[in-house]
């Protein structure tokens, strides 16, 4: 009965086909900032959203990053780098982070960023941050325009006001979600599915 | 004087070391649904949140899939799928694709799904979805407890009504995003950084 309701109503929606590189398909998803430092200790800091964890045992997460960008080169340089965790008050600082370019200014400086020490890799977090992984590089694998990045997460921070044994309180933490160009959003209500 | 302030505040957070698997500290994300087919023609669905684009030109995607998943293996036989886009009225239906196997039970059937025709590749969509790539596996690359599925989108079909020249209509495309367990949420507010 359930799905045969459901599908009466399906049936009245019609689809229209966009390009195949209309990436913003996958959006909205969680924007992060990425740290990294070269081998004379000059941090930068990218925004980053084609992030996403791949492996829970053992733990590995890869990033997308383009393959002229600094943070790639800084990353291959010393095989650190730390992902950072955001929400709504950084809402500017991610969007600057990832619209100019290492390359031409201190971003770390012009953003005015503190560092958190790292535990186990000598790139540090962004002081204010909801959280950071400590990831060591683990293999690189092209892709398109891009590198595919495999790390190895070493350690996590987290704020203790923000994070329960649960994941994100979200009730605390606006965690930054990127659509496209300026646009953000956070997550709204909770929603608890059917027990099975 | 901006990030003055800013650091002041950020000075009084203190910080928590979580496990380095706590794959949860990357969610809120989208959950998807994600299609497969045998060679015998049997469908089979389940869901997936760890799926991200990973190159614009040329557009690849990449999903991570458990080595014993029953969609692992059809998709090797058939190097064909679909990931689906899902909204708030697909949780239920999302979560037990989620936490049922195929091994044990028809899904498809099982969940009252019917198909919307693809154009390039014998898999379908699923119909009343939010909208659904067609993707053509491209390459496989080891990650752990899992395979990472490099695929190159063939077509995007979105609902009409739901996708604008700038993404997704978020006043009504409710997309779906997994906390973790039972736990999603959709996006909220609308932010939008400064220019530059």
């Amino acid at each position: 009965m359930f799905s045969i309701v459901i599908n009466r109503c399906w049936a009245m929606y019609s689809y229209k086909q966009i390009d195949p590189s209309e990436y913003r398909v996958l959006h909205p998803r969680p924007a992060y900032l990425i740290v990294s430092r070269n081998g004379s200790g000059r941090l930068n800091v990218m925004a980053a959203s084609w992030v996403s964890p791949v492996s829970e045992e053992p733990p590995l997460i890869i990033v997308a990053i383009g393959r002229g960008s600094l943070t790639r080169e800084y990353i291959l340089e010393t095989k650190e780098f730390t992902i950072n965790i955001v929400g709504e008050e950084h809402l500017n600082l991610t969007f600057k982070a990832g619209t100019v370019s290492g390359r031409s200014v201190d971003k770390w400086k012009m953003l005015g960023l503190e560092e958190l020490p790292s535990k186990y890799i000598s790139v540090p977090g962004i002081k204010g941050s909801y959280g950071f992984i400590e990831c060591v590089l683990n293999k690189v694998v092209e892709a398109g325009e891009c590198d595919l990045l495999f790390c190895e997460p070493k350690a996590i921070h987290v704020r203790e006001d923000l994070y329960t044994r649960y994941g994100w309180d979200l009730k605390k933490a606006k965690i930054l979600l990127h659509i496209g160009g300026r646009a953000f959003t956070i997550p709204g209500k909770l929603l608890l599915a059917e027990k099975k």
